[in-house]
């Protein structure tokens, strides 16, 4: 169901300094990263319908972010 | 630099209702989704160490969403 690869969030958890990890660490911090993805996405989706364009951009992702920050 | 595959985060904006995303897009949400990642990581590192555990778990996780919410 999730787009994310537990590895990756595993790496990112041991970046910030978690010697060890557990599966449902990496489970539960992946649909957290979706679901915040998720939410600035269709944020973004509103600010570029409201532009008149069908492509998303960096900019729209930014204002979303810029504004839920 | 970035741990989460960007193909990964496009079908997180098309799931969101994009209908197309521009490579700019999926980078920037990409390093959000990133830094939304590395920050609860790190407090939930602290909540593993304040617990006397080496492992951090989904419960710690759980803990530090919570608190930032």
């Amino acid at each position: 169901m999730t787009e994310l690869s537990q590895s990756a969030v595993e790496r990112i958890m041991k970046k910030a300094g978690a010697e060890r990890v557990s599966a449902d660490a990496a489970e539960t911090l992946s649909a957290l990263m979706e679901d915040y993805g998720m939410f600035l996405s269709k944020e973004a989706k509103k600010m570029s319908d409201h532009a008149g364009r069908k492509t998303l951009r960096g900019s729209d992702i930014r204002m979303a972010a810029e504004i839920f920050k």
